[in-house]
């Protein structure tokens, strides 16, 4: 037993670690996905320990405690984050296996050069050390994305989202990560929620109009999408936890939202199909005002209702199903390729096992012209772990070109997961070292660099348009 | 090709050797879920060979030899075990990746000291000298499970039954194994069998009242549950073949329930609302009782309905589908905790490849206080091999602490199926040193240790209470 | 890197790569499923280049350039095959991890001894080079099958083909493999396309009868199976890409014919019931016949139905779901085991995913006297690579004896495919000797021998009667 964290960590073989050692260890990083919250990334406190860096808001982490039986003060409850860092680091040493234990070992070593796991002896003399390093070199919420070499990242907010806080960074000079936003118009699309009519009084205001259809409830998202594209943001972020596609007419979809804007009752069929016409409309939305559509599929959210009514959504108590097929999801790529307005398009399955399905489906969309025009994105979730990114380099790469991935996103709550995007870069290298070392590729080294370069950073910016 | 059996099997790093041997190995076995027959235990009878004891009720090895076209008198018919033996030894040199072939290669090893594999050429010789070692040590069905090192074996049997045996075997001072009885309430579960309002009756007659009801069967299955609790058990074992949760009112229950013992014909949603209406006061009944919740999901029973009705049920042609939902399970365990009557539960998809799917399930039902409250069985029937295991450890360790897992079981029919638990540590450990190989866990040996010891052997008694 | 082709491709342990050569690499191919067109093979022309020789009718590596965004007109469009040629080579290199990559390696290699991997420098060096060739050795379709030593290649074909050029090549002395057509009644089981009255008639008069009924059909059908029987044909072809099994009595469907005959609207059960009556009868009568019933499960054809109406089916714009259940297919094989009329069958699941349960239905339905009565086809289309070879192996020799296996097939619409059963013996070899090296077998080399010989040749003109 080594007793230290090793730099060779998930480098398997020479090829593999030569790779990323040259070519992947060094790439800025484009994070073009996550839910940090703008307000406190342009305030930029400096955190208070690092319990509150590994344990304030990050649901993984919460989850694993509570599987661990820890009373749910030291989670969500209000103990103090020494309180809370002391329970979790009781813990930890018992996370063999689990993405956590590597992420915390990756995030001591990168971010305060530690190189021993927190165990039960040491837990409260790293308490000690990492605190004061924080005081000592200011430790901000700006400091871990300079310190990670970040370029650029993307929140995602609501449509009626002012983006007060992504202007004011914008126009700040001592910024130096440029900060998108997506446009995340999931609340237009869950016509069966309670506040659907008050969230559409809002998307009115948000836009200037009013809204009292379903026509111009595109319109106002549109206007949206466009105030949207003002900060540089060319990405949406729709979630369909569960999508059936169901046929429909128009006026059949402006009856449907009527019945939803007064508050009437819905039959399931009736949500199918005006979930079927929105994501609809708002891909010939995107694809006409040249964003791409991120499509997070496969989320069964809130299945633990009690806690999520007590402790709140985003905690933890969220799930995978398969209730959204991918027959459902082809339907509505071939609409919007029948409509001549297929958007450029990701397809984030959470359902890991059945990754390599919408691979396959993904393909089926692809076309002259445009390079990757509908990808599958990185493993994401309950996915984002050694496992989950060697499954499916290992088994989309052969139903779909790896070298054409937009590569890697943190979807993280937290300032410091930036090592997530070295933790894919290793198993990328260390996989296509594996494939040169067993005679399954023997191209030119240029090559193998060409590709490492563009899944770490070059697709990226080009997919998005991110110049 | 070493011609021998090796005592390094599916080692194939040497952290995990050490691991595996230093830790795991020695640990005795609870076997928290077996088919053995409770009065064979007792009676204790000596094996007539080796025929008896690999092919008496052993339906894996059945299915195996129809594969290869061997005729059904020599697995169920009345050939003699001498013949079944040679049908079986014929074929077992082209069972190469299957379980059968390590399983019988470990038997053989463990109880017979045999270190050679059976061949066509020494089928007959091994044969001739497993039997005489069978009369040298007089190997009776205890003999096998005190040889193995077995402190506590769970049968399964239904609420009726009057557990005679168990208790004599507790009143036997001879009696080296505890033995205790899951408590299986399917037959109350499937309503739409003909012997339904058959199986009421003598549901009533053993708890000593009229069961003319939903809530009078929920009476007598309870008052059954703690007779089943007098003999120490403190675990269920339901199957969930197929389940669809659909909500319900308790007067629809009633309706249902008496249309069921009327002999009525029931619809499909009927059928799917009582067994929700079931599982849940069943799982209320087993948190008021201190039970563990097992459930067995995925089962497709008799499939094979025209080999079913000739040679009988748990023949060899059952299989598995996933008319089984983490969806609905996830209803039912979320209906649990609204009630705050969630049991502690354990969750067996059969359908091996959707485990992730199902460990983060158990994961979103967690819960302060209690360790491990929800979480994913040992793979089983179609899954417990080095395969099935494997993947379990890599994919949900990602998902859900592995370190918290309450380990083996056999699931078995066999008395000699023991090395099961020895194969699940072999993998485990060589799953473990394979991590600290590879840089994915520095921490503390005594860690490691712990992990293993609880894995193997401290986890089963804590959780099930088996102090 | 190595930069050239090695003979150890795939063979990652010593005993694997012992085995592939001393008894798997010189084994003959039986191809028994693919798409080559006869009249082609009968024809016999000399290829025009490389670019002819892959990118004809190839759908693999159609969707790999449009995921590379090539436009249309040098993937189908009417360039010249030298400019698709030249367009695929400048994204070979790109093809890492996918089997287009090793495919072209090993058809560089075997059919043109060339050992280096085509990169944009050597594109036209390479292209020149093969062009050559062609013209010095006189490369024909039949060439290419000669030069790969295949005994036995099947083609597939509609009931109503009359066979001219598989009649032509039997009776031709020049030909060395023998060429027989699977039997595809697709069309018969689409009731619900337009042109389902029009064929019912062509099917009539292939047959030499009136077909005006459901009865009549099948009649029709067997008649022409018969006469496909006369070239030697043993072997159905049958497409189950949605299927759900649907209870039906005679007269409805007799009824369900009628409106679809007439050009009548259908609903959703009455195809599924229609499909499951045609499935249940078309397997007594394969079994009558004597013939192998091959289902093909899962596929989800045509999913761009924009661009299969542009470009044509069968241009790679299928994908694959999951709308046919396991469930489905057991009421099949349960119905035909009931009647005592369950023909041979081999399943070929496309969701490779789910390889699992497939294989465990199979074994649920094997029977006494007969090899392999149900057995799991080799992986297909989508999972035909290294990786999906390997998925099955590991997976499903857990639930099925992979020694009874009757192995591999290309599938294919190119003549120069056959390398495809190298990478498959390639793979199967490293998986035997990986388990032995484990110590997971240690049976004698006589046994692995009969092994490799039964899963590469021998099996499968036993189970299909090719003697």
């Amino acid at each position: 037993m080594s007793g230290t964290f090793s730099e060779e960590l998930f480098l398997t073989n020479k090829t593999g670690s030569s790779l990323y050692h040259t070519y992947a260890e060094h790439m800025p990083i484009i994070d073009y996905h996550c839910h940090l919250q703008p307000q406190e990334m342009y305030e930029n406190q400096e955190f208070e320990d690092l319990g509150e860096m590994w344990l304030r808001g990050d649901h993984y982490k919460w989850r694993a405690m509570r599987c661990f039986g820890i009373d749910e003060k030291y989670i969500t409850g209000d103990s103090s984050y020494y309180e809370k860092y002391m329970a979790f680091a009781s813990v930890l040493p018992r996370m063999i296996g689990n993405p956590i234990y590597i992420w915390c070992a990756l995030e001591l070593k990168r971010y305060f050069d530690i190189d021993e796991p927190v165990t039960a002896a040491n837990a409260q003399e790293i308490y000690d050390r990492t605190k004061a390093l924080i005081r000592e070199k200011h430790m901000t919420r700006r400091w871990c994305m300079e310190h990670s070499n970040v370029e650029l990242v993307s929140t995602t907010e609501d449509p009626t989202d002012n983006l007060e806080y992504h202007k004011k960074m914008q126009q700040d000079p001592s910024m130096k990560t440029r900060v998108i936003s997506a446009f995340r118009p999931d609340r237009a699309m869950f016509l069966e929620e309670a506040d659907f009519a008050d969230y559409m009084k809002l998307l009115g205001e948000s836009a200037g109009m009013e809204v009292g259809s379903f026509a111009r409830m595109l319109d106002a998202l549109e206007a949206r999408l466009v105030f949207f594209r003002q900060i540089g943001t060319t990405v949406s972020d729709d979630g369909v936890p569960y999508f059936k596609w169901e046929d429909y007419s128009l006026p059949e979809i402006e009856a449907i939202w009527k019945k939803a804007f007064s508050g009437g009752p819905l039959t399931e069929k009736e949500c199918d199909q005006y979930r079927s016409a929105f994501l609809f409309e708002m891909g010939r939305r995107y694809c006409r005002n040249g964003f791409v559509m991120q499509l997070h599929i496969g989320t069964y959210l809130n299945a633990n209702t009690a806690k999520v009514a007590a402790i709140g959504k985003s905690t933890g108590f969220d799930c995978t199903d398969n209730r959204s097929s991918v027959y459902s999801v082809g339907q509505l790529l071939d609409a919007l390729t029948r409509a001549g307005e297929l958007p450029k398009t990701i397809l984030y399955p959470l359902d890991g096992t059945k990754c390599e399905n919408w691979a396959v489906l993904a393909a089926g969309f692809c076309e002259g012209g445009v390079k990757a025009k509908v990808q599958l994105g990185a493993p994401w979730w309950f996915n984002d772990q050694a496992y989950g990114l060697q499954r499916q380099f290992e088994a989309c790469a052969n139903l779909y070109p790896v070298s054409l991935s937009v590569g890697m996103l943190t979807d993280s709550r937290s300032f410091i997961s930036y090592p997530r995007h070295e933790l894919y870069r290793r198993v990328l290298c260390d996989y296509l070292g594996r494939l040169v070392e067993r005679g399954e590729y023997f191209g030119r080294e240029e090559d193998l660099k060409g590709i490492i370069e563009d899944v770490c950073y070059n697709n990226v910016k080009e997919f998005f348009g991110f110049i």
